[in-house]
């Protein structure tokens, strides 16, 4: 065991508790042997006696009385690299939680861990203690997947469900969140999508057999979604979450990660929390949803040991599905050929034809609009009639389905007609069954 | 393949569409040598030349040229039975969709196939395209499971979510159901819970690592559902599933196929129409829930190849997660011990006395109420004030926390006293997070 933070430390309480139901069911027993981690002194309410203690991760791969590694130090290179490479070099089976290094260097180890007739384990990367990787990979083996989708951070959706319930900002939520510990103290990576990313990217790969190319995933955060995107969105009928999306187009495959309006009646919509979901469209047997702890030490101690038990039975799968040689290139549909329905907040000045120069401008781009939102703002805690025809006042669009390309040229067109007050906000609308 | 109904001719196309895909994620081809159905001259739409046309199933799994039995005859003996047994006792893999066999067999075929070194592999037996069974026997494995429950049977929830939108008879929405092919010309056996009963019973043993124990299943169907107790639900913040659970107590394990009330906050809920849902709790996860369709001829197909798919892998695991030989005896868990909440709903003859009288029967039952709803009845369509006060009035009892015994005794007590005109309609509710 490389590394020994909370999921580390889980996975060996789990084995201590169920380690004699596993050898049941595997065959075989699961003992660790080796552990390297920074401090060997520090208490971890676990028991290591019995271990050996390696200060360099690398070589506890390479020792000879180990079968499996399990990769817990995190990263896309260094030591959780070197290690991941070492073992699977030395014939050693490898678990690993890093989706980093899985969507940085997945096809390269995949192809390395098949040479060498190893497995190449990672279950708890994606979507914590949901068995998402299996589930594709095997259970929907007999699919051709045209989406798969869903709530892959449980920190973003924290903050939304936050936003949403309690009528507080992003700012409050974040701050709430990092109180928790559900949000890192610098929580960039989390909130600008970059962890949906990584996920996403790895699930794109195993969903449509294609190499995982994580820096085409187009990506949004939520640092730009207001209340009044949340409460806008209510009244709708819709829900904003930041969603992870691969889909299948005409173009190629669509990789996107940004908020995202989906219907109060979908399942996703009704996801909150620090739970994650993801939904797989196939072809014969439909939508299946799983729902399920995205994080936490024990949720993702289980989907190690899940893999280790994989292991330990002898089951060797393709790492991605499809065996690394037969991956395609991953072909990307350009997100300007985006298709679907949009959400559009405007602050127009409130002056004669403003909103006829808006109307020209989606028209002028072809696009037809479902609704039309338009109420005086009263400020938070004002009285009603507080603010003056001058203010600018909001006005909320959605769109009949268009392209992600007439979208832009509308709102360009809006902003350089010098009629709304700030940047138009805009978030895509999902369509679901 | 033994049977050629929706799902056999499902898989035959799903092998045809998919065959060279799934050949590279297995690491060899998946070929239907030899196929046994009632008529071969009938046109199932599907290319069945070169294939070897038996009469007798037994007799196709003893062929030498096969490796894989594919039973979707059904029935829990005859010919299925004897196909499956004749298949594993000569070496060969089979994979089922017979809920009803594994139900009534399933630890002893385990045993046959274990012995045999092959696998016996059944996702399509339980929640249709949900792949409840290899996360249970997987992905699922380092945990103890402290219950399992679902809606398992996607006829009743038709029925239950037609009666709930639609304000509409139980056997009005039998009869739809029936029209529209969700439901046999026969349906008790689906709206009695025996199929939900076989397939929780199967889940039990893999969630408990003990044997199957399908007659001990505690069983109670939908048909003594009124559009009463579904008005009454929603009026308190339920909705009315047919759940099967299976939970650990102090006392044992309890198998219970019933109507259940649950929060309309939960995720089970919200499964309408066919679909199918399972959630298991397990120590270290946490909870994880499945939703997917239940049943069709594709979704099954697409359980049924993920079987094909794990046994041309190489995967052999324990048929029931842990091995045949070491499953422990089933310790039933009695239903008078069941602790929960219940919805009691009384027609009570409106005399004076009548309800401190039915307060009592609670009381000295040690049973407390959490919620009381009287309301003068207005038939459907009368005008309010239509029923006079000797008409027999509906009173619904929540109660708090209690045993199914204390239940019992209350409701005997108060049928006793001559104040009620019906039977007394009883539903559990179960506690969900």
């Amino acid at each position: 065991m490389a590394g020994l933070g909370t999921v580390g430390a889980s996975v060996v309480r789990l084995l201590a508790r169920h380690g004699e139901a596993l050898a049941r069911k595997c065959g075989r027993g699961l003992e660790v042997r080796a552990v390297c981690a920074r401090d060997p002194s520090r208490d971890r309410g676990i028991d290591l006696s019995g271990t050996t203690w390696y200060a360099d991760p690398a070589e506890m791969a390479r020792a000879s009385d180990i079968d499996v590694v399990v990769e817990l130090i995190g990263g896309d290179s260094g030591p959780a690299e070197a290690c991941v490479r070492v073992a699977l070099s030395s014939g050693k089976h490898v678990v690993t939680a890093n989706k980093a290094l899985l969507a940085r260097h997945g096809v390269e180890l995949a192809a390395l861990a098949e040479k060498n007739g190893v497995c190449l384990n990672y279950e708890a990367a994606v979507a914590g203690g949901i068995p998402i990787v299996k589930t594709l990979r095997e259970a929907m083996a007999g699919n051709a997947v045209s989406r798969v989708y869903g709530i892959l951070n449980g920190t973003c959706n924290y903050i939304l469900t936050r936003m949403e319930k309690d009528d507080l900002s992003f700012a409050e939520c974040l701050a709430d969140a990092q109180r928790l510990g559900y949000a890192e103290a610098d929580p960039t990576f989390d909130i600008e999508g970059n962890d949906t990313a990584h996920k996403l990217a790895i699930l794109t790969s195993l969903a449509f057999g294609c190499k995982i190319s994580a820096e085409d995933v187009y990506l949004e955060g939520i640092t730009s979604i207001t209340t009044a995107d949340i409460e806008a969105a209510d009244e709708l009928g819709y829900r904003i979450k930041l969603l992870g999306v691969a889909q299948k187009t005409d173009s190629g495959i669509e990789q996107r990660v940004h908020p995202t309006m989906v219907p109060k009646s979908s399942a996703i919509a009704r996801i909150d929390g620090v739970l994650n979901a993801v939904a797989v469209d196939g072809d014969f047997v439909g939508e299946v949803v799983l729902v399920g702890p995205g994080a936490g030490g024990n949720a993702t101690a289980s989907s190690v040991v899940s893999d280790l038990a994989d292991i330990a039975r002898g089951d060797v799968a393709p790492v991605l599905g499809t065996p690394a040689t037969d991956l395609v290139d991953y072909a990307r549909a350009g997100m300007r050929l985006h298709e679907g329905g949009y959400y559009i907040r405007l602050s127009v000045y409130d002056r004669p034809g403003a909103f006829a120069t808006i109307a020209r401008c989606m028209a002028d781009a072809d696009i037809s609009l479902e609704s039309i939102v338009q109420r005086r703002r009263a400020a938070r805690g004002d009285a009603p009639g507080a603010s003056t025809p001058a203010d600018p006042q909001p006005v909320i669009l959605i769109t009949y389905e268009t392209t992600e390309a007439a979208v832009k040229q509308a709102l360009e067109a809006v902003v350089s007609k010098g009629v709304v007050a700030d940047a138009p906000q805009m978030i895509r609308i999902e369509k679901l069954a």
